[in-house]
């Protein structure tokens, strides 16, 4: 099958590199025959060009890669690639969070297949295994650590015992984390992340009201304080289905020392689901880096080659969002007093300790979703205070 | 697609229960028509009959499940159900570990697919996964905790600092461990299901000789002994390839409280690769238990009505058992005397510690096949002695 990659960078080049130098051992024939990237690029490789149309005309070219990344151009090279018949196999989380539906439908009209694979958890391949989960079972729960350089900062602070602003520049430094990382510190990516895996274990198109909350605002006291001594912290995605409902939310979570999450290292992701027969499933592995994810995106292509890609899915649940499922406990930290936090917090307040000169606030088990409420007017109040979820408590 | 059960114990009846009563969540039809038991057990359902020729000779069967366990009758009837044109999906490890090559060749001669995900890590899509990986890496290592019981043990041994009899029998109350759990304890349930992973891993028939030791010797003490207290002890399987030679063992072993591994509680199993471009891919998931199991199963047949099932290995690589490429440090608990020990282990002994009057000997780093000699020279003059690798090193 001959492959145009759109754009090379990190991800892009990765495909291009397990396409030529690892062809020995791809049990499917697959050739890179052009790249599209920007003028001033057109240097690094004989392949390049820089003309979308001379991509979208060949009708040699079978099927796109496209790890650009952003919203547009992306979104329109998708949609005319798969409308001049073209297989199209996407990296790009944000694209496909926003218009999954839309290529989906576009795919299945021109009788193309639609692939992600890299999009979720990198080189783990997570939404391969909802699908594949979803042929027998109901899936009513997934979790996971979605994004490497946010686990990557937790567990060096945690580790080395550094402040926040000295591991992001470490993780900057060495390629884990962009140059503006609000993306991956402030949870959007990997709300991204868990919007598409909601739509494929739910079967469902997703709304927009997923609360969220970052790692932006920790400080070393929060690993430091000993009522956490007990868990890990880890920035945590989960989803739970309910009937005809669903609840989600993505926050910092105090995971104990026993438990997977708390094992996961380094920039590595760790993916899990709970279905009727199967129970529970974890897969932990490589959530970011170059090869792993581009390891995805060859499955991807190599299951279009052989026929075995999974059809789109077809949002034939329509489930609501509902922020009455998930529940837990949780402990703020925060510069405010006591009778400040009883005000906002009220009888969900449990009890204050002090640590460090700062409140730490602990609250008895309410909904996530009403917390990340409250959580907003103790950030009106006080804009560095940090909030993390404890042991988690299902209805 | 018309399917016949052999064996409904507890694993057949969760495949007769998925097809029956979970039949609406299925993705493709699959029909129970047949189950083979013994006569006195021919009331339980009024599918059953207890005769094998019945069930061969019907042209509408086209897929038949083998879950009688054992290698008689189960090799004879899985090698007529490939003759008689029918796919043959089982969980039976031992039958597999000692006639895979037979049953391959034999399925590739009639045209039929012939798939044990099941015998493999229960609910994990553990044998898939190795070969997925295969169509784009190669992989140069295996590792994981195989087996439920023996983990359970383990890990309520640790939790509940009881005595392994004391487990064993609650386990075997909880019907998570059999009447006579030799198989589990002692190793040869793990070397099985390595085995069966190392030819699918390695694409190589599998020599006889890889080292076993088993946890029925453990005593309260090893887990009690200061020098194992920021390791969780698991029975782990590792495989590892070099050119054309791989190395392997069974064996208890002392993981870094951090790792993927001590976290993997109760029956729950960790399967674990590395691949060229992937890296460390592992997936944690119920190792036993009925539903988990059928719904391994289930996927096989699943992946034969939608053509998506993997191809036979091809057996193309032919690897050489090498007992020079893993090794450790190891700890030897044993009733042995200084002296005695050192006369075994010569310069391999690093030091000794005495505790609840045991002596604890601890290795210098040794190839695993060499300790595996040593110890049996050890057991020989103490049949109660214990050994507990280190923190895995690698060539």
């Amino acid at each position: 099958m001959k492959i145009a990659i759109l754009g090379y960078g990190t991800v892009g080049s990765g495909v291009g590199e397990i396409l030529t130098t690892h062809r020995n051992t791809l049990s499917v024939p697959l050739e890179l025959v052009a790249i599209l990237e920007r003028k001033e690029q057109l240097h690094r490789h004989p392949l390049m060009c820089d003309n979308i149309e001379s991509i979208l005309c060949d009708p040699e070219i079978e099927a796109v890669v496209e790890t650009m990344g952003g919203i547009e151009p992306a979104h329109t090279y998708i949609l005319r690639a798969l409308k001049a018949g073209k297989h199209v196999v996407s990296a790009n989380k944000a694209v496909i969070a926003r218009y999954a539906q839309e290529f989906h439908n576009c795919a299945k009209e021109h009788g193309v297949s639609f692939l992600y694979e890299a999009s979720c958890g990198g080189g783990i391949p997570w939404l391969h295994q909802l699908h594949s989960v979803k042929r027998i079972d109901e899936i009513d729960e997934i979790e996971g650590i979605f994004n490497g350089t946010s686990n990557y900062i937790l567990d060096h602070m945690t580790k080395e015992s550094q402040t926040f602003q000295h591991v992001l520049r470490k993780a900057q430094e060495l390629g884990y984390a962009e140059a503006d990382p609000s993306a991956d510190i402030d949870g959007m990516d990997i709300l991204n992340k868990l919007r598409i895996s909601i739509m494929l274990a739910f079967d469902t198109a997703v709304a927009e009201t997923i609360p969220v909350f970052g790692i932006r605002n920790i400080q070393k006291a929060d690993l430091l304080y000993p009522e956490t001594a007990d868990y890990v912290l880890k920035l945590l995605a989960v989803a739970k289905r309910s009937g005809n409902h669903y609840d989600a939310v993505v926050e910092p979570t105090l995971c104990p020392l026993s438990s997977p999450q708390s094992a996961v290292r380094d920039h590595y992701n760790l993916t899990c689901l709970h279905g009727t027969t199967i129970g529970k499933l974890c897969l932990l592995g490589q959530g970011a880096g170059k090869f792993a994810t581009a390891h995805a995106i060859v499955q991807d292509l190599t299951d279009i080659v052989l026929g075995t890609a999974y059809d789109s899915p077809s949002f034939a649940q329509s489930l609501t969002y509902d922020g009455t499922i998930l529940r837990s406990a949780y402990i703020i930290r925060t510069t405010l007093g006591k009778s400040q936090l009883q005000s906002i917090l009220g009888k969900h307040l449990h009890h204050c300790d002090t640590f460090a000169a700062y409140t730490y606030a602990h609250t008895d088990v309410l909904y996530k979703a009403k917390m990340h409420q409250l959580m907003k007017e103790i950030v009106n109040a006080d804009a560095q205070a940090f909030l993390m979820a404890l042991a988690q408590m299902e209805e």
